[in-house]
């Protein structure tokens, strides 16, 4: 029973990150939780998200990982990045405290705006906290190659964030002799 | 043996869902069941579906579950949902009591039409039901972020609820001492 | 150990099956087999195909399952179909005793046109067997959506049928206490 | 647990080839392998690549295994690969020993060029090894339909190659009685 709790456990780390001169961002797929309901059955109980994580360049090809920002992409969202055609923007706003006492403290904006030469895009991040008074403001420079990456294995992700993916056919049981 | 029993018993919902103003659409696949045949093989005995769930609004934010209904997409179906072009139309006619004594007296039918300003859809699904004398209708604006998110998990779904999923290679038997 | 024989074991039917006026067509991947290797590694011994079997119509809703004739794609052919624009064609020719002394004697060739209407697409399949002095001939209309089903399952199924569907990350392994 | 050592310990080999009559190219994913960390998560360890092996012709349907060259794609060439139209081009170049005191001896540039006639495509590579005093060079026509398979199993292996098909939803843990 080992990998059966190695299974259940672990956490896996396989973030795609680009780096380029003034930012960094890495992307990594995270999936929703279960919960078990009285009648035996299950149900997303947290739904998944495609987390992005920026991180301003401190120097040559180093990255401040102390004053990363996340983006938490939504499945509907996930689905507007991966439907962009190569002439296409996209602008998303998150507030983090919606809801909350602090609703409209802290701003979020995520912005895709294809480059002018055509392929690449650039991919950035706006966050206004009126807490801190921060004001940070991460650019980076996607390629076509790494944006064909992106909406690649998003298409990959979409389902498994959703909880799709548990939604396998099931074969007859057989008897245990 | 717990995980297995587990894995052949519970239901798992993850529904995709869109709440708007007038109605909700929820949309799940259901995966096929098989049947063992005497050979020892095993073959689709009821195919999958996608299910659609349409609830109408009943206040802010609140929908009233009692009066949902049902439209279940078949795999070709979904072939057409997913090939849909920006400005196509698709309509499907559905009669649940087809082939028995009660046929024509229930009719639905579920379109899809493109959005004016381009991008999104509406989604409609109309229920005339002779016997009860009653006739729903529900129509869901989908926005181009959401359509994406359908087309993607309908096509990573389509495959399951063929149950091609179960098709996959298997590798020689390893000799267990 | 009941799971393991039995996914080792067993064969599974689940074909796509479209049924029109003259004929029907039966699409089902069949998985590579695998070969053990003396170095402990595994390598693919046959590959995979996409299995096309056609009926002649004896009747209403009634084929000829006597009468079948099958066409096996090659995931090269696999990948041809599933990259086929909305107007173009393609054609294969396989000799099934070729390399053999009957070689030229029997000749099956698989047409895929479009519909003028657009959309859809004609999927004919021609058997001319010299030894037996037969000549069958199976057309079968194809809709959009049908034609998506192909495309889509086809797609998933590629992998598949090449046995990339086993090439999955390991994780490392967990220490058995 | 036979099983789980296998699955732990082989290689898998399934490449897709194609023999043409200079040269013939053979490709394979190769996954990442990942490492435990003391928290007791994984992260990927080294990161998986699309392994391509040219081998010149030495004669009819002969091709000659000593002479192979490697050309390793990573997840980004992978993305420029898949999205690459029907009238793109792509060129990448490596040096196998960049960053070590051999850096610059051995450049290795694969192109990707549209055939004239629509369709397919020429993949060459070109191996100039200062060290070795050789130029080898390799030119393997591809047609649509085998460009096809390398799109659509290039797409799946994506995933897998990142690390991303171990990031699946996880259901709650079964008791185990």
């Amino acid at each position: 029973t080992a990998r059966q709790d190695f299974a259940a456990n672990e956490r896996i780390y396989a973030p795609y990150s680009v780096f380029k001169g003034k930012a960094a961002l890495s992307v990594q797929p995270v999936p929703p939780t279960f919960t078990k309901l009285d009648s035996g059955n299950v149900k997303v109980e947290r739904r998944g998200i495609m987390m992005l994580t920026f991180m301003p360049a401190m120097g040559e090809r180093k990255y401040d990982y102390e004053k990363r920002q996340h983006f938490a992409l939504s499945a509907t969202e996930v689905g507007s990045l991966i439907s962009l055609g190569p002439k296409d923007s996209s602008e998303f706003f998150h507030d983090p405290s919606m809801l909350s006492s602090n609703a409209g403290q802290v701003r979020k904006s995520l912005s895709i705006k294809p480059q002018a030469d055509g392929g690449g895009y650039f991919m950035s991040l706006t966050v206004v906290n009126n807490i801190l008074r921060t004001n940070d403001r991460f650019n980076v420079p996607i390629t076509a190659g790494e944006f064909a990456v992106l909406k690649t294995a998003c298409s990959f992700a979409l389902p498994h964030i959703m909880g799709w993916d548990r939604l396998t056919a099931k074969l007859p049981k057989e008897k245990v002799g």
